[in-house]
């Protein structure tokens, strides 16, 4: 029985280590090449070569054949971080010839300055002893080899370099998105600047921008001025910011799409104009997360009289080919009220609000359609009428992806890219769009554009925003340019943590708020020992959140769940040692005293966190926690115990334990104590695994 | 002959300690008050009351008397922060009733929308269980009242709250201000708006936006746009950018004072227009640090014409009564090598390069009047035929301000002030634009106005700026607002803390880009030890920089000089552990067990360096500092040993670590080690210090 359970848990083991699987994907011959290097997204095609490109103050870019304003901004900014990075006085004039330049670039033409879907992003990149040369057909095609340029910068003893290398490479999907919803919270400029950085530096093009929202219409309109002067708290973006935006982005390569979301989500569009409502009104804009029932009223011709006025003029302002209309999420609860709405829809014949709303849909495609522009929303609009050009967003899954391709339309996945729910990188990196065992044929499966991760709004602010993106977009990023076949999870967190210092370089957030959260919250530049709680625990995923701490839109977002991350490495780390040691049964040696210096340490800093809480009373809500961090790591100091003897606890020793740990597990200010599921298999394992022979303690002197 | 060399050693003692000297500034009652708070500026008066008033969601604001926008802009601003650090929900709605608001304002009238010198900037603040009375004659009095009350903010078990107060508050002086020079390094918008937001923090209210120089000119002028559009890199603020800086300011009380430094310091305003130069070009945007030839031409009425129409221009783009002229440091060379310009000067019996500059300032000063604009210049403009409403800006100290004041001239300070030259906090503090010892009357005292702390822009990045104006500048506006008699160093540091912290919640990067260069520089995530290293060596202070580590403004800022603070906490804390050590004499208990510790962590961290520096060649600069580290450390355990036993140090042993000390003083990389000094202290004392009798080891078991 006992080996019954050993197994058991082996099996056990073997199970929860699959969700981080350590599929050989990549060719052995790039596998090596990259296990070197901290290339993210990981290249189409890697070849490591003898040699290395030594950077120094002579470093000197030139460029042959096309080039432009928009190449040499791009040369001028990665020499910029270059020198950061080095420390090195780089020069500011090109090569006076090709021959001494350090990297010389070669584009065919410029490509277009408004990107659009299906640009030539391909690149070839060569670094021998003397010289680097980056060869791409456009010059958006030059930036992608740029930012794998400086991925490449490393450093020893002999100062930095670039090793030798030839690398060819292209994106898998055309469409590779960042949806940021600045509707529910506002997000300055330079927010979004420093995000369309980020973007560029992980190889993605798209900028889905969320512009309406029931908590706030965020773009100014010329046409309908009370849209965004009594829509947004005076939140939004001017149309010469917008104009910024989208050439900030161009410059980078990155289309910027808008969203307007209707008929649904559109709370904020009626404050200032109630009368396109299915509602009388008045309108307030909305505080509360949720789905709301303000809609608009398809029933009316002022409605698509509207609709022409304000996408007609967004129209103008936007230049990408696509306007994405939203239309999640409406539940047709004032149509069904409405009696006019009633009437309408029986007359026309229209059965049900899916219908309805698919005739909605229809009249605002003929508006799109008018002012050059193609649909693209939420994969409720998918329907029979609905034309060809369109694209299918969803959020549903690949399978829905499938479905429309098979009807032949094209479309793009978010469903397993949603970074609000706060799951780990491992978890979106594993979502494929166009999965292994996809049933489209070559011709269907085209039909996959792409896909886009999502940033949506309700608890994030310009503080804590970058945290929330960065760094798990980068291994969305990664899923949508690199070859199917790259899945290495453990390789992909390396290279991740690589990256993610990199963002810093671009003024992102993500690492350096965490920091200030934490020494406002304890008050004091040191922020031992919350510092040790939040490196263990991560907020409740999916919709827990608000369910376990409601708050509004107008609620601070400064609290430890604010600080704590999705992912938390600490615990990442624990679990792969636990892992081990508990595989070196029936020693149990392997990394047995860092597991009980890690256990330690967390006891510690649970006991020693009841004082800094006392001075900080917004810490209040994270005392159970901290009790719960002591006890779970008492129960592992225990098990560890047994472990390192020849006896096995008691039954009702593990019972006990098992039943502190069900408790602990239990979120306290919406955070979990991501460490429980490995002190479980050490409580377990001190119960069931089965041990050395008491008169054979032979590697007992041996513990590392 | 040991008792003397020990007096001597207790003479030094006093002396060194004396540069931090505790005066018992304040009178008793505020003096115990302010103990228990952390308010800086100190307001003028101050009386804890019984009580206090607790902050919870049920937190609101009234307003009686006269209100306004930029009132209710405040209180908003106000009220977010509260919420920030409270982590509680607060209504965005003003309180129904005054009666049960929690904070009520008094305002009798807006003051002036564009603030000018001379605004009332009192209030008086007035805490109870009840409620909080903020009385002000003027909103941007209530607006610093505010910032007080937001800095009386406490926590314990029970939650937040603001203890029961009495505050009667006006400013010292009315000139407040912090020069930020942008022609040397541009900072985009949003750097100045952030430290704007910290100026109102800390009640300063100058604005001295020293907008060209040598290195750039920074302003678009519609009239002559090759000043911008040749003279900056593209670097530069649009008009609508300025009316949104000056807007932002005023909304904070706050002057915005442009310079425009003529005739020297101009070689960017000749790459577009080198007919106003002395000498006939063409000139090129200056790359290098220093003091240059070019120089407006002061003898053709072209160059004033031209300056009629660009100052009449930003005469009318800039609000503020005050135009700054600049007019320091003009070598004359181009004048003394140009014939044209020395035949002017014989002519009209222009006797030297100072008279002629006199002459140039007259008419300047003469432009500046016909625009409505009042003349301020750096200390060289003082002429006897300069008006008496001219202000003279003093670099060289008090004294020389005292002159003009007696003159009948008004004046600010600089000198003391000078940010950019790495002093310790302590140091500006002290520095007083009006001595206890003036010379002055009562009535020449009044033209001391003030003083402008002065961020020169030669090695500051967007990164790296905040890190050089916070938290230091806050003890300067402390200087400028509080009594003359608040001199209180240690309690300065207590409370500049806890003010530094404070300022992250409005975006100041001082405290985040610090951790940001290092992990950049470790390229980890840990930056143990450089952290360590860093933590206990200061940037070379004055101009040593330039001359050690020459660079130009094109090289990146990002070394671990730039990371480096210029006033290091932890030898800080060293000095005064040590000095209380060696006042332990002969027992030498006193804090020995965490000195050794505090030596021994050093000594690691500069062994553990090495490896570090073997992957980052941008850190190879730091291997010597390290090494000196080791070295320093070991010198002060020997030390520590001996002054632990009855046994003196020979001379010799003294000698050969007072010799290792003064090698390891000379600065590497630019940064020198800010510990030596207390290190040398502990040799001397180990071989000089006299020891309990060897029968006598009282109270060596009592070591702490």
């Amino acid at each position: 029985m006992k080996i019954a359970n050993y197994l058991q848990l082996a099996l056990l083991l073997t199970i929860a280590s699959s969700g981080v699987s350590r599929v050989p994907a990549q060719t052995p011959a790039t596998s090596v090449a990259q296990s070197q290097l901290s290339l993210m997204p990981v290249p189409a095609s890697i070849q490591l070569q003898t040699g290395r490109l030594a950077i120094t103050d002579a470093f000197t870019v030139a460029t042959r054949g096309y080039t432009d304003d928009r190449l040499r901004a791009s040369i001028a900014r990665m020499t910029r971080r270059l020198a950061g990075r080095t420390v090195i006085t780089l020069p500011l004039e090109p090569a006076v010839d090709e021959s001494s330049a350090t990297l010389v670039i070669q584009c065919e033409r410029g490509g277009s300055s408004i990107p659009s879907l299906g640009e030539n992003e391909s690149y070839s990149l060569e670094i021998t002893d003397r010289q680097a040369r980056l060869v791409a057909p456009t010059v958006v095609g030059a930036m992608r080899g740029l930012e794998t340029f400086l991925q490449l910068v490393q450093g020893d003893r002999d100062g930095y370099y670039l090793p030798g290398i030839r690398i060819q490479d292209q994106p898998r999907f055309p469409w590779r998105g960042l949806l940021i919803d600045i509707g529910r919270h506002y997000q300055p400029p330079e927010v979004l600047k420093r995000n369309l950085d980020a973007m560029a530096a992980v190889k993605l093009n798209v900028f889905h921008w969320h512009l309406t929202e029931d908590q706030g219409f965020r773009v100014e309109s010329k046409k309908f001025p009370k849209l965004h002067l009594m829509g947004s708290d005076g939140l939004y973006y001017s149309q010469d910011q917008v104009r910024e935006i989208i050439a900030y982005a161009a410059e980078r390569g990155i289309r910027v799409m808008p969203e307007f979301d209707i008929p649904g989500h559109s709370t904020s569009w009626l404050v200032g104009y109630p009368e396109l409502g299915s509602a009388p009104g008045p309108y307030k804009i909305e505080r509360a997360a949720g789905i709301f029932e303000p809609a608009l009223d398809p029933t009316r011709d002022q409605t698509y009289k509207f609709l022409d006025g304000f996408l007609g003029e967004m129209a103008t302002l936007f230049p990408d080919a696509y306007m994405h209309i939203g239309g999640d999420e409406n539940e047709g609860k004032q149509w069904d009220r409405n009696p006019r709405i009633q009437a309408f829809m029986k007359e026309k014949g229209i059965k049900d609000n899916h219908a309805l709303q698919a005739y909605f849909n229809q009249r605002v495609l003929k508006i799109l359609q008018k002012h050059g522009k193609k649909m693209i929303g939420w994969e409720e609009i998918l329907h029979p009428d609905l034309p060809k050009d369109a694209i299918i967003h969803s959020w549903r899954g690949p399978a829905s992806l499938a479905e429309a391709a098979k009807k032949g339309y094209d479309g793009i996945l978010s469903a397993g890219y949603y970074i609000d729910l706060i799951f780990p990188a491992s978890q979106h990196y594993l979502a494929d769009p166009l999965p292994a065992d996809s049933s489209l044929t070559p011709d269907e499966a085209k039909h996959v554009l792409g896909g886009e991760a999502t940033m949506w709004g309700e608890w994030v602010s310009p503080e804590t925003i970058d945290s929330r993106i960065w760094p798990r977009t980068a291994a969305i990023a990664e899923r949508l340019w690199s070859p199917r076949t790259v899945t290495d999870v453990d390789d992909m967190y390396r290279r991740l943590a690589v990256v993610s210092r990199q963002l810093e370089e671009l003024g992102l957030t993500h690492e350096r708020n965490y920091h200030v959260i934490l020494r406002r919250l304890a008050n004091s530049e040191n922020t031992d020992p919350l510092g040790t709680l939040v490196s263990v625990v991560e907020p409740v995923k999916e919709y827990q959140r608000y369910e376990m701490r409601p708050q509004t839109m107008l609620s601070p977002l400064t609290g430890l769940v604010d600080a704590a991350r999705p992912d938390s490495e600490a615990a990442r780390r624990f679990a792969s040692m636990v892992e081990r040691f508990l595989s070196d049964a029936p020693h149990f040696v392997v990394y047995r005293s860092e597991i009980r210096d890690s256990l330690n340490s967390w006891r510690a800093a649970g006991l020693a966190l009841d004082p800094m809480i006392d001075r900080a009373p917004a810490l209040q809500e994270v005392r159970p926690l901290a009790k719960n961090l002591v006890d779970v790591s008492a129960a592992g100091i225990e098990a560890i115990e047994y472990l390192s003897t020849t006896k096995a606890a008691t039954t009702e020793w593990r019972n006990a334990q098992l039943a502190k740990l069900d408790e602990a597990a239990k979120a306290k200010a919406a955070l979990e104590l991501s460490i429980i599921p490995s002190v479980r298999k050490l409580v377990i394992g001190a119960a069931e695994m089965p041990r050395p022979k008491p008169t054979a303690p032979a590697r007992l002197h041996n513990e590392q």
